[in-house]
This record gives structure tokens, sequence and C-alpha cells, in this order.
């Protein structure tokens, strides 16, 4: 049995977000087994799991892939739209902008510490549509 | 409902190359909703999703990813296939080598500027086979 | 068809290890065709799927992510954990934590060198575990 869902996100500020809350609460309620997808229908943002805890490890995150994607680097030949678009779709690739998460006893199986975050890597990515496939 | 099919691609040269019409055109006609799920059986190449409409994203993207994972490093162990063998099995690290897209309305619901890529890491990495397989 | 398992993999040093055959003998028998997902639920290593056969893929993709990802970084803030913690976060949203394999003539699809990697990026990460979900 497949059911969809599209969830759209306010805009955010460019970071590294969780989102587990909005999610789980959306697609509530969950069947008792299966494979929930997210799909972020964007280029320049990403989907990613990590820690839920400490919101230090998502400030680090962003200086890092800030420190290894640098903007105004004078290679970059796509530019038009802003110091922050092309590093914006390099980080996409590598974050990449789907997941796959298994559903059990009627909750997403995520381990204790793992939270789901919204990657967004423009200034102003305005808002995000995520599609949602639960496969029960 | 579980379809499988393989796509065998032709060899590319290095670089980024957009993949999505083929692979439309490959698993026509599409369940009205469901999973597709892409895997390239590689180990140096990828597959990624990133901007449909201006090359020059393509064009980057291969600058960048060279400029990361340089040939040559003298600290590489696996050389024996050409200079640009173990960069390419990293690169493959890096970007994935499977993709799972959402079928809504009986079309494979990717955003307005989403494309699907085929990363070609190796300078004749040969033909590159993708299995796909539709769940619905 | 839903059928889920959770795999245990007992502690193992740091670094990349092949671990396909623990995956298909633990799964095994797998159903004629379908989907396999496989979800580490941690936030500090990864998995990946890259060369089964020349053990220097796997020792270069150890040195390579130590070199991009280097520890004692004076711009990190979550340290209390010791050197390795913030950059085993980084290297796992860089792998990420699940992968989508297909299963066809009741084995997975695995390309003739493709193998499963656990990436283990903590200097003492203990037993991991991975949800593994069959879709038929």
């Amino acid at each position: 049995m497949i059911q969809q869902l599209q969830l759209i996100l306010p805009e955010m500020p460019r970071g590294f977000h969780l989102i587990t809350d909005k999610v789980e609460t959306f697609v509530h309620p969950l069947p008792e087994k299966g494979l929930l997808n997210l799909f972020l229908q964007h280029t320049s943002a990403g989907l990613c799991i990590n820690e839920n805890a400490d919101p230090s490890v998502r400030t680090d995150l962003e200086y890092y892939f800030d420190w290894l994607v640098k903007e105004n680097n004078p290679h970059f030949t796509h530019i038009y739209e802003g110091t922050d678009d092309m590093p914006a779709h390099i980080k996409s690739v590598l974050t990449g902008n789907s997941l796959s998460i298994p559903i059990h006893n009627n909750r997403l199986a995520l381990g204790t510490w793992q939270g789901i975050y919204l990657c967004e890597f423009r200034n102003k990515g305005g808002r995000r549509k995520i599609w949602i496939t639960v496969i029960s």
C-alpha cells in the first residue's frame, strides 16, 4: 500500500534545521510497519540525518560545509543568482535530497540520537516542498 | 507490486550527465503512484539529482569534484588502474550510487528544476548498468 | 509485503569494513524480487557501497576521509566527547546512513565489484544497529 503527502516547510534561515517533529506530526498515524521516503524537490537544499540533541552539531556542520564549499570561487561559472547559489548546488549533491526511514511499531525507527535535518543552503531559499511516500 | 528493469547506458565521457529523459522514456508507462529506485551497479560512478536547466551547474560540479578529490595523491595506494581510479571510488561514495524518487500521477515527482544525473568519474568508464525497481 | 529485521554488528575498529556477507547471511532467504533497505541507527558511522575486492580501496577511503575532515579543528564547538566525535558526525552526513538495494532472482542485485561497507568513524563506536526492511 502506497500513501503520499506533500509537506511544505516555511522559509528557514540558512543552516541545518531539525524537522523530525514536523515530519512525525504530519504523517501521523503511521502504519505498523513499512518504509517512509522523504524527497525534497529542490537542488539547493538537502536532507540528512544527524544528532537530535546538542545544537552545536548543527552549528559545526554549517561551519564545515561553508568551509568545504567556499563562496566566490573564481572557477565557478554558475554565478548569476548570487555567491551562495553554486555552493548550494554542490552541498545538495554532497548531502543528498532524499531519505528512506523504516517504520516499525507505528513509529519512525530512528536511533536514540537521530533526527531529520533540512539543510538550507541558500540565504533566502523560500519555502521547501517535500514529497512523503509511505510504503506498507 | 514490484517491477524491475535494467537500463544500460552507453559509455559517456567523464563528467555529470543529465539522464532524466532516458530514464522516463525507459520506464514509461509508470503506475499512478509509487516509488522508483535507481541503483547503479558500479563503484567508480554515481547518481545524483541536481539542476536540469543551466549546463554550467554540471560543469562547475565536475570542476569542484576534481578539485576536492585530486589525482596523483601520493598517499593513495590503489593506483594500478590509473590516476582517475581511486578518486572515482571516493567521488562515488560522496555522491552515492542510488536514488529513490516518488511517482505521483503516473510521473516522477521531480521538482521543476530537478534532473537525474549520471556522474561518470572514470576517463573511460564503459557502459553503465542501472537496475530500476518500481514499487506501486 | 514488508519484512523487518534488526542486525546488530559487533564493535569494529575505526575504518571501512565489508559487511556484504554478514548482511546476505542474515537476510537469507530473500524473496524473488523487491527492494532491501538498510538503515543504520547512528549519527557517527555510515553505510556506503564500494569495491569488494582490493582492500586498498578501503584503506585509501579511510585516509581520504580523515584528510577531508580533520580532527582538532579549532572552529568545532561539539568537542566534549573527543576529537573524533564531530568529524564522525560530518563524515556520517557525507556518506549517508542508509542504502536501498534491489533484490532480483532471490539475491541482492549488487554489481560484480560492489560490496556493502560499514563506515566506522569513531575510535570506539561500540556495536552498531541496522534495521533491514525488505519490500516484496
